[in-house]
């Protein structure tokens, strides 16, 4: 099951930088990929944190087309592509597969609500079917909150049991460590690779087997993040993850996303970063002062930062 | 403010009929709807129970095309153009406005919970500047048991004010009859058109100055919704109401989408029409038969379903 491009370590849901008019902004998406890569990092593209779901299906296509023709490697890539229609999972699952992404992080299908696991285990086994391909790798992204709709354990074992392989793992955005536990426990022998929705999970993830984090704020605070996965068995790895989730509660005071451009924007000096798409709404004048005053005390920086600007 | 492509009456959210291949059968859907329509049920294509949410941009784009160039009457038709990415929402709606649509039945962006009236507001306005067209007719959707993104009261005041005409009225599938009597209340007056989201409150909601419903079962049970809208101040007004009510309580015992295409299977002798995309399933023969008993209990009947087959 272990094959040269199985994802592991820190990924960021890439933030989706806009425009004023709320258009994409190739240009500063690859040079946020870059400094992500710089650091280690690997790219979730059009995640949650990404704005991914304000994203139509063609600008994903294209927004990816422009990170690989830009040399960004598509072995670190793991776009979402998950959709409500099994039609656009497929479109942007083949895309992915076929421009040589690492994995897919996919969504389930996520308007209806209340369905079965036999309903979604048809909508992940159709997709797989129709992009039938040998490099494609899923993880399944587990986000309850948001999604309405649960990966449940039982899915996964008939998923893995049926595509081994091809369900290459999942992100656990629950929030719920005794889920990342459970999975850990029943899978991970099974090649089955688990990551942690944040990095507040990330060191307990690791010491039960699993690969990493796929985590919001590693947007902004890659560095100490892929620290902490490259030296979790050092002594200091408890203070490390303290040191992690402080920072990472200055930010969660606010609407994560918005909190996490204007911090770049702030560090950046660029106000065109603090854009979000509606219906997501910037930080106010008075929120932002505030998250500057959080980042103080938590003594966030930014590295590197002209280099995003 | 009244236009002559107002939109009045009874609506079906219509059922999608689908191949053994999950792949839409347009034949089957051009004649269901000829059906609807000749029984003087409107054509609100692409909605919930059309497992709208399950098709992509381009396949509703060339649905509607189709049906239009069938011949059947844009005008009463009322498409589902809401999606989670604004650019999505534009395109379904632009080009359902250039067909001449009555109006279009709109859902918030809907991925991304907890979120403000002000992005809403924002969401919903940049569709209707960036679609530009006076012949724009949008029925806000408000199906938060389903969407989790609510439409406040609030925040349709906020939008009728800014834009009158174009945000022509509301779809109401709360099930909280408070809910409908406040907006009835509030902007009935203002040219705002409150069609009821089952015809479970029909007969409210005619009395209280509502312009019809728009309802699953109109997809199966269309005459005697009909019969009650046009004869809602006959003195046996309560009966049909309550006649109406045991249909779809009949139905509502299961899978509300998967029970209506089972019926009209069972009533055609199609079992094509049991088909569903996941992530639906088609009810069990289990379920079947015990459905076709609640039917027959009720006295269930598809006129004329020769029509549908």
């Amino acid at each position: 099951m272990n094959q040269p491009t199985r994802l592991q370590g820190v990924f960021a849901p890439v933030l989706t930088p806009f425009n004023a008019d709320h258009s994409p902004a190739p240009d500063r998406l690859v040079r946020h990929c870059r400094w992500l890569v710089d650091q280690r990092v690997g790219l979730a593209v059009f995640g949650t944190n990404s704005e991914g779901n304000s994203l139509g299906v063609s600008e994903k296509r294209r927004l990816l087309d422009t990170l690989i023709e830009s040399g960004l490697p598509a072995e670190r890539m793991m776009p979402g592509t998950g959709a409500c229609a099994p039609t656009d999972t497929i479109e942007l699952t083949r895309h992915a597969v076929r421009s040589g992404c690492g994995g897919v992080l996919m969504l389930p299908p996520f308007y209806y609500k209340g369905v079965t696991d036999e309903g979604l285990y048809r909508a992940f086994a159709g997709v797989i079917d129709a992009v039938a391909d040998k490099r494609l790798r899923i993880y399944l992204y587990h986000i309850p909150q948001v999604s309405n709709v649960p990966i449940s354990l039982d899915l996964i074992d008939r998923l893995l049991g049926r595509y081994p392989g091809t369900i290459a793992g999942v992100k656990d955005s629950s929030g719920d460590w005794n889920n990342t536990a459970a999975m850990l426990e029943r899978f991970a022998s099974r090649g089955f690779d688990v990551f942690a929705g944040s990095e507040t999970f990330l060191l307990a993830n690791l010491r039960g087997g699993g690969m990493g984090c796929i985590s919001a704020t590693a947007n902004v605070n890659p560095g100490p993040i892929v620290r902490l996965y490259e030296e979790w068995r050092h002594r200091d790895a408890e203070a490390q993850q303290a040191a992690l989730d402080a920072t990472r509660a200055a930010f969660a005071k606010f609407p994560m996303i918005a909190a996490m451009k204007a911090a770049i924007a702030w560090k950046t000096g660029n106000a065109a970063w603090r854009t979000v798409r509606p219906p997501l709404v910037e930080l106010s004048a008075e929120q932002r002062a505030a998250l500057e005053a959080e980042l103080t005390a938590v003594k966030f920086e930014l590295a590197n930062a002209g280099a995003l600007a």
